[in-house]
């Protein structure tokens, strides 16, 4: 049984600049190995609706889920729904659920309602919403792609709200060992290890701590006991 | 004149399960920009050959520069050098100055040259190398695409060994304001100076402090009193 598959596609310029140092790609990372989702590519694109559009094809075509961060929020430059919406052609419009939610929240935080935070509520038809705990602006939902904000606390609560209804696959058993010998001296018995096993996936992470070489290795593998016979292998060749 | 377009491919399982935190791709967009290069696209894909070289050929096309990093060092699933060639259609083979500059460095440090030290000396045919300060193993340039370790601090001197090679252009200017309202409130505002100054570039990043909401504008562009000139006229607007 294979695992379902997932990209992941960063919005915002900020990023590419070098000015924001995005932490929603790792974040998804660790969530999606939990929950037995294999993530199979990442990409970073910034604010330019060609190149939105064109990533989120490409990857919703190759992938079971793809979960997006950034540029939904209420400035000139926050174009992200607009563009999906875009990419599966179908229209945008302010959404009566999806205003309701944020007259109520910014009724209670003594916020105007004002025609850029109106944007918020523009939702492409047929998406489903994701709810937002921290600031109310929703996330949503259209065809397999999952379209989150970019701030880290709200990029979270989505992850978290959304995480429970994907159908998730096996999750990886991941084991390490640390081998206090240089990534060339370890390669050669890695490589008959690594054939050895070929349902197993083998990593090699070299170090050099005070002037000493270090390799850590990491075997990942849907079958938790073999993971361990290979641990084990592994150890005895390290002796 | 437009500047030179870049992209980065960041390559291993690893960043994809979350194991390890990518920190080349914040690195090399902060010095991509100093230099005046437009970082448009980054990518993560596993260690998988298809992946490899059907990102490699599609950024190489698109931008004047690709970057990559991980993938080059002696142990099994090191397959970035090999697929590099593969997505060019050039052979790949140990080439004697790259085996010779590892030689001497073993020498110097003590190690064996084994068959997996000496992998790392399979070279492209037609690339140039790029030095590696660190621990030797040399990255190398084939046609736009720089092939650069992924152990960070040996990507950095990489970097740094190539960047004065490049054709730079000019570089951004960036300014800073940050305003003590939401975002929401100040997107009108910010629309109508963005229009006022099309050939700059204004980003908006909400905040929330203490409870307060606030947002940080980032204006940049190319011409620096043009940058001023906006900053001025967005420090009144905010008052």
């Amino acid at each position: 049984m294979s695992n379902p598959t997932a990209a992941m596609l960063v919005i915002g310029d900020e990023i590419l600049s070098g000015r924001t140092r995005d932490a929603n790609m790792h974040f998804l990372a660790g969530k999606l190995t939990e929950a037995g989702i294999d993530l199979r590519e990442m990409r970073v694109v910034g604010d330019v609706p060609d190149a939105i559009q064109s990533a989120v094809r490409a990857l919703s075509e190759a992938y079971t889920y793809v979960f997006t961060s950034g540029g939904i929020g209420p400035t000139h430059d926050d174009i992200t729904a607009d563009n999906i919406a875009a990419a599966f052609g179908v229209a945008i419009d302010v959404r009566e659920d999806a205003r309701a939610i944020l007259q109520a929240h910014y009724d209670r935080s003594g916020l105007e309602m004002n025609a850029a935070r109106l944007r918020m509520a523009r939702i492409p038809e047929g998406a489903a919403l994701i709810e937002n705990p921290i600031s109310a602006a929703p996330g949503f939902i259209l065809h397999n792609v999952y379209v989150m904000a970019g701030v880290p606390s709200i990029f979270e609560a989505m992850v978290a709200s959304v995480l429970p209804t994907l159908t998730g696959g096996t999750p990886l058993t991941s084991r390490s060992l640390t081998i206090h010998r240089g990534e060339g001296d370890v390669a050669a018995p890695l490589t008959e290890l690594a054939a050895r096993y070929p349902a197993l996936s083998f990593g090699s992470y070299p170090f050099q701590r005070d002037g000493a070489y270090g390799t850590n290795i990491v075997i990942r593998g849907q079958d938790a006991a073999m993971v361990e016979a290979a641990l084990a292998d592994l150890a005895a060749l390290a002796e």
